[in-house]
């Protein structure tokens, strides 16, 4: 099967991707909402990372479009340094800037200069003599690198959370769905809440965006703890209809 | 007074401190980061747009530090097409990809190629031959281009708000604040959102933040319909307490 995912190859949407399908021919994509529109059977999109937050643009991408959620999966955010040479010949790390400020501490212990680049898989694709790049194992790995050094980032606790977008249904155990309230009034998105709460099922996420018609107007992404097949969860979207409109986006096994 | 704004100068950013000051030394600033730490003696910086929604590093930057939000400012984004020459001799448009994306029926109509760059406003600075670019009529006033189109932007609706921050103290009519709750458990968003309700306050605004230790765990910027000195107000702050850390980050009249 096709599947497509935010490219070039080597980047962490690209190992979220192997990681999930045994095996699958490669549709690197250069921007999410290209990923969304391709024509491949699945798509994997970036959703949230726990230092950065939500991807909004993949909420903004799920509202508008006819998709399924039928996947989560989680990775862990390792960052290695990479190059064709030795450490003590490297002057300069390229990398996306995201990447350079979360490996600040090992950049400055080396005393290394910076140079941004727009991702860190294409930074990897294209090294010049005297630099290194930090990026993910896969880039290194498919642009011959040598890894010298593993793990360079800050922090052990980065994690993105990757959506896997049309792929085979499951039955699920968590769902994903789009709040549109058609007023705004005091109070509604507690109500809303309600919903859930009163048939003792659990939010697991929610993120509010902007509808596009003026500044104070918002719809909301929420994540639920059940399947959208299980008696309460019914319930639950019923008792929303009386609030909003409700987009059921799909139930997936939590990653 | 000095200041700090995300410059260079011409940005929508200056274009909101113009509006806002009578009269101030102009500190631009080329981060949100650097704007909030700058020696000024006020700092106003973007945090939502009716568009592409909230800036999630101004809120970031909120809970770090120990600032006050003392006003708000809503600014209607209007593009303008400058340049040095006649809409006949140019062939490519230079701006911010965001901008270049809000107005792409008119760069279709006018049949303009595309060139990218990091804000509107150095585009406007660095023009050369054949070029025109998108961006705010301060820009273009600053930098001494004509304007050739007033309102190239695809929709009408498309409005900034923006904070101060430090400036003069008012009484204000909203209040800025940040929820951060030690634990999570099912209800507690709709337990601690009771808290306005419960009191008569309607929440205006609420956006869920990483807390940065981990995915699944966030706290919450939310924006009051009330006064931090009204007796309501105290009533929520103490009913928030049972459930989460609350930062007053300040009140302010609306923009």
């Amino acid at each position: 099967m096709k599947v497509a995912f935010l490219g070039p190859k080597g980047t962490y949407t690209h190992q979220a991707t192997d990681q999930y399908f045994d095996s699958y021919e490669a549709v690197p994509c250069s921007s999410l909402r290209e990923t969304v529109e391709a024509e491949a059977d699945a798509a994997v999109i970036p959703f949230e990372n726990s230092l950065g937050g939500g991807v909004s643009e993949a909420v903004d991408i799920l509202r508008e479009h006819d998709i399924e959620v039928t996947g989560e999966i989680k990775v862990d955010i390792n960052h290695v340094l990479a190059s064709e040479q030795a450490l003590e010949n490297v002057g300069t790390v390229v990398s996306h800037p995201q990447a350079l400020t979360q490996s600040k501490q090992f950049i400055n212990k080396e005393d290394l200069d910076k140079a941004e680049s727009s991702s860190t898989a294409k930074a990897a694709e294209n090294l010049e003599k005297g630099q290194a790049t930090i990026c993910s194992r896969k880039a290194a790995e498919i642009n011959g690198l040598d890894i010298i050094t593993d793990k360079v980032q800050d922090r052990e606790t980065n994690t993105t959370r990757f959506l896997v977008l049309n792929g085979d249904k499951s039955e699920g155990d968590k769902t994903s769905l789009i709040l549109q309230p058609g007023e705004d009034r005091p109070g509604l998105l507690e109500a809303m809440l309600s919903c859930f709460s009163g048939h003792g099922i659990n939010l697991e996420y929610i993120q509010s965006r902007p509808t596009r018609n003026g500044l104070g107007k918002y719809y909301f992404y929420v994540e639920a703890d059940a399947g959208k097949n299980s008696e309460n969860f019914s319930k639950v979207e019923r008792c929303l209809q009386t609030y909003a409109d409700v987009k059921v986006l799909g139930s997936y096994k939590r990653g």
